[in-house]
């Protein structure tokens, strides 16, 4: 028997990188957060403390802002997979590197119907998400890209269902033809391999799609609805290997108003935080290629 | 020397009320963060625990559901006012009472071009709010209605300067002639009486005129952009007696890229979380009405 | 009829400083969360822009961090004098300066016994804070000293009834003779001078009472333990002129088990997020010094 | 090519259980936060909305309750275990189940010197957690736990080092032989089987013994300091296979006090929020029993 380390890996998170671009007077911006983290050889920083095969955490940080103006930033999943290929070629320990990137959204806010030059407001309906995965350099480089959206809080006032479960002893819910559905959408989709055309037009559209099919199906079950949202995405996006969804169902209760003598068909509502019913879901193609270790490291189920 | 019972108020807070109206086949949805609290002679229930003068903070929330239904929702103002003189009407003890809302936006999802009848998405650009309060009954009441808008996320790329400040042995902070500017806004606006016309078309207007100075001023420091869009809102609302503003200078630091070799011409910025400045400021018209207990327990300077 | 700026403040909010003492091997730290704010005569920054009569918020943190090491921390309440006093002389337009600190606090890990010279672990029971208001100079110089304690979280699981409550027809609530009571407490009292000889004496004092008599009395109402608890205070330390509440009610609502043919002897309880009762109450003496601004700016009623 | 249903999971998370024991007048309490999933055949639920072999996330969180009082809570690790079994054995469609369950932990308040019999105070320094996981039943079940603590937030004034680490042209940091360490620590372990004799003994002695090794050890390295906490965790207990970390560096920087003309011989810092350095690591033993779903859905890398 022995004791021995087992895998680990180490960077930078969150690192707080706006980018505005300012070439016209139509200004740009992007604005990111971004984490890091290498994995490898590192047994002599965690064993010894030896750290001569660590390049630091700060000069990750340092090397995310750089690149925000060396190599500009573009679409999320090119600039994350621009820092990862770097990481592994100039770190002495690092086979792999992981880059997590959020980007939020801003409005330009209109004056008088026009979207103004240089002035915004965040949007709030969701958040872009990639996380990029790279093993090795050259001929045997295998690099992952799994790019998302979360925080998108959706609601179906009506076209939702739920009946005909499983009974048991301790079963006291009653079937219902008619509820309210709501969620705060996480989902993620790796794509088939790190040479999509355009990363921008791609998530534009698979956002579209989630949105559309959430509204359009008329739902027997939370699950049910996160199927048919994920096979249309991997119907129209031949790109797309895999999506995975995790979504809380946040219910809304019908509040009881017969003790006032007030009927309520479906109209008042109470909005529970806690506990929540969370269903993990994926739908994946059968001809997909091999996830490698795309899906390392990103957090949950999904 | 005698120690005694101070100001005091109770309630019940965050009802998330939840109200659909489906009429016809395109449902409306107001989605509601309820508190209410009442003030007035709760001397027993504090020193001898007799409970004979409160109304239970239980009751008050089953209120604020039933209501919803039997009174209608409508304009925030409107539900709120109705609740605080149901409270004090009904409340033995009770002389005054504060009702505060919360009003989460959701917007129709496109679907083939146009906004779908039933399926929402929850929109981020700001949360409206307002407090209401009241004390007395009859000729002797008074209502005090302050609405507003809090966590609207705004940016300037350009267009915000900061120098000419009083310089003393701590001070390093370097003039700027170009910043980004960003706030995460809290505004609350009090109405000069409660019986305004229209609340849903005067916090449209609100909003829009707050979004828009903020974008066209040029600033030369937030204290500056807030009282133009403070006046702004005075000068085109009559029925705002005063504005008050909470917005805390969410830095964004230029990035020091110089020790690589490269120039940062407002380009890269980190986005700092703390500390943060935080300015607060009020624009009042000379003439308003009295404030009473308007801001009464209304979080904050502002 | 004119519009005019109104009440207004600018500073740096959420300064981390932290703090070691390392004059001997064993260590101390004291961990600081402070916010430092201005009021005055800043009619032009606002108007015109006019920076000459702003001390920046920068220079208030760079104040901050260099005082920790110039004239030293020891008790917050003196550090955030020292640090207002300074704000008012320096700033031109300052007539009267807010600081808000908060201190978390570190408990010595155990090893084989003994708390360790310079490795300590977060204790989690209970924010320290301290409000500062302080006007003017010289003679006519007006100091207030809001301190408290917030995050503190507390639960009885008996010696808590609730009923003889007023009944209306929205009432559904029953009556109970054996409930939990449960609150994440803030407490605030306001020093009836500047000059407590001992600051950190009267908080351990004060926390231990309030923890005392949350546990010793039996329970009518969340008013009543709030009330029997800050007049135990007050009769215990001649020093705080009042002190002011604010108490979720926290409720843990009994489950019905009653469907699985189990009995529920007050054993198994749900602990709800919201919506939760919200009791604020304050316990005076009727003989305190002159409140002044001391409560200016502090967040919530109590 | 074909588009099918992936891996699924579906239950009810952070159902807010309170169970207090009451046999005598000194009570105990368990406060607990408990999410549970079911994974298996569950197509029809996804592609045709067929619920007939899925018991409701209502039935789950119903179970939770019941077991509370039914089959008693004890270690949370053994109340984890009993619901996965159940569950698997209950619903029609469940190869396999997930119980995760977080423990929060309360001090009885002491009133003259002595513990109270049933007023608590929430203590803060680290959640217990468990992570069980179930596969099949009766010869074929295997049954993993994953247990462990979050949110101990640990410091060190002294005694921690970094330097000799690798640098390339991005690299601007200063090596130190003099830092602060600190971290919100993560940690979870696998037990190497089910049948531990005493899992309350086992975690005291793990949260001890992670203490005492961050205390005690001269650090070169957050790696090498969560490396021989683990190395110590994993001599000392023969039924944890292995051991995972996931520990932000929470960086205090240093504040440059000589524009001040004042010296800083490491004794005021800042501490900062993001971005933050994460060091994630495991400690594993040899001869370690297969892992099989131990890890299956904990979220991250650790």
């Amino acid at each position: 028997m022995a004791i021995q380390l087992g895998p680990n890996q180490y960077g930078k998170a969150e690192s707080r990188v706006v980018r505005v671009y300012r070439d016209t007077a139509r200004h740009q911006i992007r604005d990111l957060n971004v984490s890091s983290a290498l994995r490898g050889r590192f047994e002599d920083a965690h064993i010894t403390g030896d750290q001569k095969d660590v390049l630091p955490t700060d000069t990750q940080k340092n090397t995310a802002f750089a690149f925000a103006k060396e190599k500009e930033i573009g679409a999320i999943e090119n600039y994350g997979l621009t820092l990862a290929d770097h990481f592994i070629a100039r770190c002495p320990g690092a086979d792999g590197a992981r880059v997590e990137i959020e980007e939020y959204a801003w409005d330009r806010i209109p004056v008088d119907g026009i979207g103004h030059d240089h002035s915004f407001v965040r949007s709030g309906a969701g958040v872009r998400t990639t996380h990029i995965n790279v093993d090795g350099v050259g001929p045997d480089r295998r690099a992952h890209v799994v790019s998302g959206i979360k925080d998108l809080v959706l609601l179906k006032t009506t076209g939702s269902e739920f009946h005909g479960y499983f009974k048991d002893k301790y079963t006291t819910l009653q079937p219902t033809n008619d509820r309210i559905m709501a969620t705060s959408l996480v989902a993620k989709w790796r794509y088939d391999n790190a040479e999509v055309p355009d990363w921008d037009k791609s998530y534009d559209s698979i956002r579209s799609i989630l949105l559309r099919q959430f509204a359009a199906v008329h739902s027997y079950a939370l699950q049910q609805t996160l199927y048919s949202m994920g096979r249309a995405v991997l119907e129209q996006h031949r790109e797309v290997a895999e999506i995975k969804f995790s979504a809380p169902n946040k219910h809304h209760f019908l509040v009881d108003l017969s003790p006032f003598a007030l009927e309520n068909p479906n109209e008042v509502f109470i909005a529970a935080d806690r506990p929540y019913g969370l269903i993990e879901a994926s739908v994946v193609r059968d001809d997909a290629s091999d996830a490698g270790s795309a899906w390392h490291a990103v957090p949950g189920f999904c």
